[in-house]
């Protein structure tokens, strides 16, 4: 068993949304040329993450530094935020359980830096039995580094030995977290450097919480290499990736369905959710295409949760502009599960049914509501929530990610519409060097009349 | 001091983005009527949640209840879905304190009936320490409903007596919950009868979570009023709701922004601003115009949280398509504040600086960016994460949505479109007089070829 795209309702035959088998055809050629390039950059070493889920050898390690963890530490603190998040967080609300009822370690991801959370689990934790886990490829990342000098400043103060409570996953050679490890001898664990953050989490950056939470690590790229071994198929048909990627850009080409929703049935995905939107935005939004030509595109992707969103997003899917383009994701079979009791009246028809039975009749009447007015959408069935599916659920999005990226034109690996704001943010907090962005900050306030109700 | 909207950088003259103080003005009237048309419902007693702030006796009402639940009850079960649980979590979720780390009565929202996570809730949690609150305005929801029958079933196996361990939130006089009310003697709260759910967090739908969990339910209402007083200005520069409907309005009739971000700067407000997709989204996404005209209109509204998705979906913003306009929300003085530490090295400027300075300096930074690019933005300012705040931000945004309904000539308070997908899935339950739906869903199937990889 494993991940399966269900597409019948992407296409014309399904849901008459217009997009037919021969648009699909025609982009076989695209889509081949875009894998080749793809697969040629991972053989050429400069595209890591597709070879990820054969190092057996960073799951071990991850497992091993794990276990080296005294049972005594009960929470840990992963600093770290976007890419070295998302992806640790993802696995551990899918695999760990609902976030308030864990048992055993907790892990906390205060990625935000934000005070109000920050200083609130400080104020609960005990710093003689939690640890952290500084996460940054670069060691430059602000909000780390500022969270990580208020988690150390913090276990100082409690006299608890840095060697022992704080442990670092960065660039195996340079960086200020790298020499951190050195000056302090802290353990640590390496983001290869052809991996780009939001590509990292099958690196120590995801495997190191899965295993400080005892989760199925070895199943993660288990799941992941089976994946990629169907992502290389080179008939599109036979390639989940190049579905998924294929049948987005082209609702995006043909009909301007630029807003991509994920939709799991399921809140262990919620994460999952959160890790795909970056995924997607950030490596699809680009200013410039490859070849310099001004472009500003990207798709708009949409996080929502079935069958929550039903009762809040779906009025709009099923009544607002059509150009959206609905992922489903079907765990079929819910590891845990409810069923209802029967009782007399109006709600009578319930009784006997599971709960997951009824999150199946939602979705199931939900993508049949859309595609009867032409609004097409796609299924990916989990067969269970589990490390396996999991990984197999990374590698897929990861790899139509970079397939994407070849059929819009885009370099889907960098990231420099970030730089700005954090330089004029550097100006506003004096750092050195940044003298002129302070100053560029202070004439564009004084510029302007405010404007405030 | 009150929540301010800052509009300076949402008009050419803060960020050259094309929508003039022209534009603006020649809205007035249009606004005008609109805020007329929805105060004149309201005196008519059609819309009720335009008076719900003035209604003293609901807040005392939810905190009598809840100060009659036993101090033992250490857990609440919230038993809601869409407006019946986004409005009360966000409240929570605010004023409450980070979700892992409450101290007190722990709240909790399991609003999908997903198996994985009520399964695992109820399997901790001791049913003679827990009560449960059903909220339904109909009493025929049916995520409510099965969960509610799975809650109840759980409670009676304990012998843990209904008129002690649950409450109810519903209609006055109707619906099946109202039914159960009588039935079995529970302790419950109305929901008037002219509040829409999306509408309804300042009735007992949202008080009674907020007082459950000990919070300042008048401080909401105090909040909530005195913004009332402002959304009822007259002149659209008086008036913060009508700026906020008016300038999404424009910029995306004028230039097609039509993705709607919300990017609060602070942690406590991720559920807030999935409340703000909610209401945006099922009260602006409609098929057709007031008069019956075919639109298929409705912005998008999206959710982010600073300086989280800088790392996420800022990118896009920054370099994508030209069709978003963001509003960011500040919280100008954290209650929680942590100052980092200083050190040598290449993080010294971060040495003395708070981390709210540090959110502060990184929303600025983002704002100047994207205006510099002709981006435009607004810029919410709360003085704190408090009550009152947050009631005149629930307010603010409801006011804004009632009067972005009248610019755009739809109804924003029904929700049609989400029936059919209801229908098709009580057809797939077997429930009684859906057997017609039932056969639709299964000749749908029939006459479509899977299509899957």
């Amino acid at each position: 068993m494993t991940v399966r795209l269900d597409y019948t309702l992407a296409l014309d035959t399904g849901s008459a949304c217009g997009v037919t088998q021969a648009h699909l055809a025609a982009e076989e050629s695209a889509f081949q040329l875009g894998l080749r390039q793809v697969r040629a950059a991972a053989d050429a070493g400069n595209l890591g993450f597709w070879k990820l889920s054969q190092d057996e050898g960073a799951a071990e390690a991850a497992r091993r530094l794990a276990a080296s963890v005294p049972d005594d530490v009960h929470d840990i603190l992963i600093l770290g935020i976007g890419g070295s998040s998302l992806g640790g967080r993802a696995v551990y609300e899918a695999l760990g359980g609902p976030p308030e009822l864990r048992v055993g370690r907790r892990l906390h991801f205060p990625d935000n830096s934000d005070p109000w959370r920050l200083a609130r689990l400080l104020d609960t934790l005990d710093p003689n039995h939690t640890a952290a886990v500084a996460i940054s490829k670069s060691g430059g990342t602000v909000e780390t580094a500022a969270s990580l000098l208020v988690v150390r400043g913090w276990l100082r103060e409690a006299g608890a030995p840095m060697n022992r409570h704080l442990m670092v996953v960065t660039d195996p050679e340079r960086g200020s977290l790298r020499a951190l490890v050195e000056a302090e001898g802290l353990r640590a664990l390496p983001i290869p450097a052809n991996v780009g953050g939001r590509f990292s989490v099958l690196t120590a950056v995801g495997l190191l919480p899965a295993a400080l939470a005892g989760l199925d690590v070895h199943g993660l790229l288990r799941g992941a290499d089976a994946m990629r071994q169907r992502c290389e198929q080179e008939q599109l048909t036979d390639n989940p990736a190049g579905l998924l990627a294929a049948l987005h850009v082209l609702h995006h080409r043909l009909y301007g369905r630029h807003v991509h929703v994920l939709m799991p049935y399921a809140d262990g995905l919620r994460a999952f959710a959160a890790w795909f939107v970056q995924l997607w935005a950030e490596s699809l939004g680009k200013r410039h295409a490859k070849d310099g030509r001004p472009l500003e595109t990207g798709p708009t992707p949409l996080a929502a949760v079935g069958a929550t969103d039903q009762h809040a997003q779906v009025q709009l899917f099923m009544e607002g502009p059509r150009d959206k383009l609905v992922t489903f994701v079907s765990v079929d079979a819910p590891e845990h599960e409810l069923t209802i009791p029967g009782e007399e009246g109006p709600n009578a028809y319930l009784g006997g049914h599971t709960l997951g039975e009824l999150l199946t009749a939602e979705r199931r009447g939900t993508a049949m509501a859309l595609a009867t007015d032409r609004r097409p959408s796609l299924t990916l069935h989990l067969p269970k929530l589990d490390a396996p599916s999991l990984g197999g659920l990374f590698f897929l999005w990861e790899a139509a990610t970079a397939i994407a990226g070849e059929l819009y034109g885009i370099d889907a690996f960098d990231q420099p519409g970030v730089e700005l704001g954090k330089r004029l943010a550097f100006g506003l907090l004096g750092r050195e060097g940044y003298e002129r962005e302070r100053r560029e900050v202070e004439s564009f306030a004084a510029a302007r009349q405010p404007l405030v109700c």
